[in-house]
């Protein structure tokens, strides 16, 4: 039971689309992400996906729109919708969602990350 | 899909100990609440509770120690576990935690939330 800093822990890595987890509770993970460019549109059958920045800004888009997203707001992205974050300069978030989720959801590729590392 | 800011969400109440809900995901609420004064020893039997420090700083404590908490500092109390916030001054957090969560736990009082209004 130890407290978590947020910026100790973003200083320990500098990659981008690559999560790293520091807390686990009740069947989810928090995580803490760096993204610079333009992610993959992909879509979670079974799990909401709350995004929250910490720095910076970022864009979420969506089909049929977009959504601005600015430090100190979050948004939540409900399991089954197609969304892709695009971060024009570095952003740096937190995610909150089920430890069974995958970054890249239902389109696996070369940005696909698995077995994250525990900060 | 609305985005929240969590400054805008702040503004909107001004009472201690008594959280609102912003957001839900899968089965977990993300709440705010203000925090000053003593609360009162309780746990939770089902939930473990998530509590990040948006403005100001509190302190956890435990039976057998404390834990102070700045801005940008996050501590997860596992389910079952004896603790009582204590906040010198007024403090904002945000609360990550099943949507079943009843402030006070197993000790029900007159500083128990029930039936929150979401924000």
């Amino acid at each position: 039971m130890e407290k978590v800093n947020l910026q100790e822990k973003l200083d320990r890595f500098q990659d981008y689309w690559h999560p790293r987890i520091v807390g686990e509770l009740n069947g989810q993970h928090v995580k803490l992400a760096k993204l610079k460019g333009e992610f993959v549109w992909h879509s979670h059958d079974e799990e909401d996906e709350l995004f929250l920045v910490l720095e910076g800004a970022f864009t979420m888009e969506f089909r049929d729109r977009t959504v601005h997203l600015a430090k100190g707001e979050f948004l939540i992205v409900p399991r089954g919708i197609e969304h892709r974050p695009v971060a024009e300069n570095e952003v740096s978030i937190l995610l909150f969602e089920p430890v069974s989720t995958v970054n890249t959801g239902n389109s696996e590729s070369n940005l696909t990350r698995k077995n994250l590392e525990h900060l």
